[in-house]
């Protein structure tokens, strides 16, 4: 039996080993909420043990953001700090390596006017462009990690007492970044191997098009010519690997900004900026989405699809069979890390260049020539079910099956 | 009985409307040690009430900062990110206010090598020259509080049961901070009154110089001609009130830089960098430091005197009855912003332009001419004891007495 301790210091061990992989006189930094301080000590400790030049931590508090949503005048939703967008790009042009630990409550901004929040994200999604180039064509070592807490594990257990809520959520996370297995680090280096066969065998079809049928989806995506599936670790462009999320379960790629039609339903509720939507329905027409629809959250949601151009098509096709560990749980996260590793899903925004041959160096006028989507966001929402099938459709038309109510179908 | 909830929520009402007096629309930006989140949190509530556009906060964590000393290269002391740098005087530009919370542990950075820490010092100091003109000529409003913490009350009461620690210090704050009083603004108008009697007394008899005796001391300290003593509540460039340190009982100028003469002992240890320098004695010539000695912390005393030029001057000279609040309490803090409150004091470093007539908008230059210190650092330390007495000593050798015993004589 391996104590609390013990697991935090290994899942410690994986975000700087595997997570980000740190190297000698690299610089870190970590964007976390104050409620994680236990877990970024432990990760800064295994830096700079690793030989980090330097940890920079950007801590943030929840409930001191919520306050600002809640009372700071109207009009000051659209600045982001010009200091902190150059902190990052500095940063990364030094090739620092960047870990995002998520904690949030999935509902911590509920009730606050959805034009608060689309400005700041906007705001956000514009300060941070360069950044996330960096990071979508895998320039940077990146990874995003969770940690358990009070107001994010009461949502996931409401049926718990209180004090049983955090350390229930821990071992759920504990389970899906595989910490509390006998060798975690072997655990992982498994896993890799297992997403890298499925990227090889679909890379090897290069499919034209994907079909998705489901109750509420009707929706074909075509694919990038030169498209390329990706999943597990990546690479930086100093040669180092990484993983950019714990838990990962997908392979994905970048689907053709024009070619996406027909519908396509959610199955599992997306907490986005603070806020949850659930029950959506999106349909597309030659790319673009021309209608959406929610039982809970519409008005964020279609602000989301708002944001700029770019967010109105989508960036990201994932596939994530139903029997993967974290589907297996049976648990809701209402966290977008977790629950997109437990079904299929798609992102509304951006396309990360690497999911094109050659993309990693392209400029941004010949990833959009490409076909990939450019936009200040990038939000995955589910879709996977047990009722979900797949077909890939070849150059020369040939129909073959790639899931099969849920799982993978070769 | 006022609970330790509703202390907390007046304090942070404190530090909002008299410490740094909070404008509409004004910035606010604090720093502050993860350990404080619960402060933090009620300060930004108060400021955004009182109409802050939006607040800042600005969090360290102890450990961290400790493993940095500890672990990081020998070579990477002296470094300070440049965007914080302009995050403080972007800031400090557009008016905003500044809340520090103290609450480190006086041993922090016990046992760690003397050169990284000061160079990480001096790095610091160049990153903020700008910052601390603005604070130093009263151009923004700023405040230091403290904030009680598990290591740093484990220093001033080793005697007490380990769970009553921190509420002690906590108490011993609340009243060096006139919290447990009945109407607590009130008190800080009366305090600040009392202060401005002091000020002005001393402000019309221009002493020439400044004559200590005291068991280790016999030093001599020239005053500038149009000096100017300060005390209690501050006015910005805008005409705003603010109170820099709370508590404050201490009335001060700035000596003239080359009119320093003779020795002078400490009478309480001094909490510098996360390291204790105790039982000091420092020599002046000609406003020089010549010579410096210390039973503990000796290193330390020594890298912070050659920092640079203005480190071998003194900036400040304060005066402190020994029968003022927070001395009759006995308790040694370990905390400068509470010891120098206890206790006729100096600093090392640069002067405040404010303390002398004009100098709110002179030139460096000017400044400099007018025969103020100006250097990366400001450190004050503890000389006062209730066997010190201080003569005045006019244009024209008439000697008066200012204190007796360690209390004034006026």
């Amino acid at each position: 039996m391996i104590s609390f301790n013990e697991k935090l210091d290994r899942y410690a061990e994986l975000a700087v080993k595997i997570g980000v992989n740190i190297q000698p006189n690299q610089f870190l930094y970590i964007s976390t909420s104050t409620d994680n301080v236990e877990l970024v000590r432990l990760i800064t400790k295994k830096a700079y043990e690793a030989g980090a030049k330097q940890v920079f931590v950007d801590f943030a508090d929840d409930q001191i953001n919520r306050l600002r949503y809640e009372l700071a005048p109207a009009d000051s939703f659209d600045f982001y700090p010009h200091w902190k967008t150059e902190e990052r790009n500095w940063l990364a042009e030094q090739g620092a390596a960047f870990i995002s630990i998520v904690s949030q409550s999935p509902d911590l901004l509920a009730g606050i006017e959805s034009s608060r929040i689309s400005a700041f994200q906007k705001a956000t999604g514009k300060a941070l462009s360069k950044y996330r180039e960096y990071a979508q064509s895998d320039k940077i070592s990146w990874n995003v990690i969770a940690a358990s807490s009070k107001d994010w594990a009461a949502k996931v257990f409401p049926e718990l007492p209180q004090d049983q809520q955090v350390e229930q959520l821990w071992n759920a996370i504990f389970k899906a970044v595989r910490v509390d297995v006998a060798d975690p680090i072997q655990a992982w280096k498994t896993l890799d191997e297992s997403l890298h066969d499925k990227v090889s065998y679909l890379n090897e079809k290069k499919y034209h098009k994907l079909h998705y049928r489901a109750p509420g989806t009707d929706l074909t995506i075509e694919l990038p010519k030169n498209h390329l599936w990706c999943g597990g670790g990546s690479v930086n462009v100093n040669g180092k690997e990484f993983m950019a999320n714990m838990p990962t379960e997908e392979v994905f790629t970048a689907p053709f900004k024009t070619g996406v039609n027909g519908f396509v339903s959610s199955t599992k509720p997306l907490s986005y900026g603070g806020n949850i939507i659930d029950q959506f329905k999106i349909t597309f027409e030659n790319g673009r989405i021309v209608d959406v629809s929610a039982e809970q959250g519409e008005e964020v949601l279609k602000q989301l699809v708002a944001t700029d151009e770019g967010s109105h098509y989508l960036g990201e096709v994932a596939l994530v069979p139903h029997n993967s560990p974290i589907s297996q749980s049976g648990l809701l996260f209402y966290n977008t890390l977790f629950d997109e590793n437990a079904s299929n899903h798609l992102a509304i925004g951006s396309a990360y260049a690497f999911n094109i041959e050659g993309g990693k160096t392209m400029s941004r006028e010949d990833i959009a020539e490409n076909g990939l989507n450019q936009s200040l966001t990038h939000v995955d929402f589910m879709i996977g079910s047990d009722k979900m099938d797949i077909d890939g459709i070849t150059e020369d038309n040939n129909v073959e099956p790639i899931f099969r109510q849920g799982s993978w179908a070769f």
